[in-house]
């Protein structure tokens, strides 16, 4: 445990360093991360077939296989990511607003990284590259905490990041992975609060809770992405009709797809029976409310869990609603503050829909399938947090750093 | 318990009504609870009297009871107070940002409050209505638990509240208090992470340290204020010399005073020993690196603890330094993060300690007496957070609230 502690204590000296780090010196060691990656691509190969091997024996599921393997192409990805998060602007030392006192001080706030980022995460051994970059390019040291699934490639992938960051001037410990797998080390990381400034979990529902529960540092995270779409009366059929298979279909497993489904009772008996039929042919399977059963026949009832489950995967809840206010009483009640959706052609009501509604996410006449990083322009993504706390919703790179107030004075003092 | 876990579900529901209550009627609330405690200043001050009875019987210390004593004055501070609050600008409904993505996607941030806000504070009675009026004013519902000795007062005040809320339309379960005084009830609260947003504890060191330890809620805080003055090499004496008193001498008793002067050698001949003339003058003792004690020679040597002590009292720790790096350097060694300046009439190493030291607030040329929200224009101040999650230096109402992402879309679908 020594060493986490010890690590821990590494990346606050090393993120001191970093916050001032010009940015040419980050994107230098980005790049350089990218070179070593691609030049040393048979030994991550041969590195991750063994986590290959063990999840064999383990008997992992193909889809868990696919996750963890490093092929050429997965390979290419993370190298490329690299490259994007090298291109993007650098948020530290960023004004972001002035003003000034009647005394005449001058006070601004100007961004700075957070200080230490802990990532604690499951198969994936990509985002062992992904978080780090977007802590380094913020100015933050980060300490990495991979699965054991994908120990030897997150091991492989570690030694690379940090002689990237050496040969670029960077500070020994910016990057660092804990090498070992047992829980208790994760247990003593999250008691870290006088060094480490955050942890963001990536991983499932027991993950995200597990960390919750024990740690004394602030976590960002999002627990699941329950999202609606509300088909307000007078909706343009065709347009309800694309948002939903859209929301639905495009995408099913991630966490801001389409999961309940709820329509106006005057568009329940056609429009309703026409979106149930462009989603069945998808393959979706319908749970509905009793209203809706009796428009679309081949639909199974739903049951009190449906209201609140995160599927993933080609199955919707649908309930039909007397008024958009009994469709946000729904969303209070059963949605988990990702991303909702309503289609309307009424002003009135999208304004007070986007308004009223406390998720992190909502939208008018559009997917929810957007709501993420890339789609609303903010370059990366870190995650996506449904906490209220720092960030809400997508979170970029501005969502690593913090502000702190500058003030310039002519020796005022305070009477 | 199960009292806590109903209340905190009750503050949910209340803070879903009161996110979208009108500016006019939360305002209405405001001056409604000044009115009643004007009215009702005989019977608070009969509670406080069976408070101050205890307080005695325990032996509390004169400061401690001068503190939970509802004066006339004490009342009518109270009542101005909530009169400020309501002529504050309301943050909740403001659009911060909004842009347009290549598909036509319009993409705004909008300010929303944070829900349900847990204040855990110690002796003084007038937090319940300060911070009440402040999470009320941002939207959010309150859960307040005061300490064992003002819970007399406490409990009238909640009343008042209470009432002030149901005669202006607020929810019922706006604002509400824990009306035991038992332990159990602090570790259930902090469990409720479902219900409750955000814990802010006011107190003392320890205090704050078990509420860190037991919540799973975030939680904001700041354990303490060890602030730094650097004078360096030019200074303007005449400057330095004001500044050094002003910081440490006009209210030593708060975190944003002074505990550490560090200047430069090329100023410990001569100037150094006419600010700790001044400051003597006032009473301060001085505790001094070798180098001090050599130009201060009634200085008492500085131990290691020392550098790290918030003394809140009219003692300061001194240290030469050999340069700003130095001094930058002892800051990020033994400050809390809370407050620094420097005194110089050098632009470049101005600049530089302004963005180079990662402290919720850099200054130069001002006294750190300065740092507080009210004093930054603010307009109020629930507390001041050294730590870098969501709010980092004096928060006012806009740290009270967080930002959802609003999307305008015209049929988008995700290709």
């Amino acid at each position: 445990m020594t060493d986490v502690i010890d690590m821990a204590k590494k990346a606050r000296e090393a993120s001191l360093r970093l916050a001032n780090m010009r940015t040419d010196d980050k994107n230098k060691a980005l790049h350089e991360a990218a070179r070593e990656i691609r030049e040393n691509a048979a030994a991550l190969q041969e590195a991750n077939r063994k986590d290959l091997a063990a999840a064999k024996e383990k008997g992992l599921s193909p889809a868990m296989v696919d996750r963890l393997t490093l092929s050429d192409k997965t390979l290419d990805q993370i190298c490329k990511s690299l490259e994007e998060v090298a291109a993007l602007a650098d948020p530290v030392g960023e004004i972001v607003s002035t003003w000034k006192r009647p005394n005449g001080l001058e006070i601004g706030k100007m961004r700075i990284p957070l200080g230490v980022i802990g990532i604690i995460y499951e198969a994936r051994p990509n985002v062992t590259v992904d978080a780090a970059a977007l802590c380094l390019k913020s100015g933050n040291a980060v300490l990495l905490r991979g699965g054991s699934e994908a120990i030897h490639s997150n091991r492989a992938l570690a030694i690379l990041l940090a002689r990237a960051c050496q040969a670029s001037g960077l500070p020994e410990h910016a990057v660092q992975l804990i090498g070992t797998t047992d829980r208790a080390a994760v247990l003593e990381m999250l008691k870290q609060e006088e060094t480490i400034d955050l942890i963001i979990p990536r991983g499932g529902e027991g993950l995200i809770r597990f960390v919750v529960e024990n740690s004394r540092i602030p976590v960002l995270k999002h627990y699941k992405g329950v999202c609606h779409v509300y088909v307000d009366q007078g909706a343009d059929p065709e347009m309800a009709r694309r948002i939903c298979v859209n929301a639905k279909v495009q995408r099913p497993g991630v966490c801001n797809s389409m999961e309940t489904l709820l329509i106006h009772e005057k568009e329940a008996k056609t429009l309703l029976p026409e979106i149930a039929a462009a989603l069945q042919k998808e393959g979706v399977e319908i749970r509905g409310c009793p209203a809706t059963l009796t428009h679309v026949p081949d639909a199974k009832p739903a049951t009190e869990e449906d209201w609140g489950a995160e599927y993933l995967e080609l199955i919707l809840s649908v309930k039909v609603v007397a008024s958009m206010e009994e469709a946000m009483e729904h969303i209070d009640r059963y949605g988990s503050l990702h991303t909702e959706s309503i289609v309307t052609r009424d002003e009135g009501r999208a304004e007070r829909f986007l308004r009223e509604l406390q998720s992190s996410t909502v939208m008018v006449n559009a997917s929810t399938r957007f709501s993420d990083g890339f789609e609303f322009g903010l370059g990366a993504e870190i995650g996506i947090s449904t906490s209220k706390l720092h960030a809400f919703g997508p979170m970029g790179l501005k969502e690593l750093t913090t502000t702190k107030f500058i003030v310039r004075g002519q020796g005022q003092i305070r009477e």
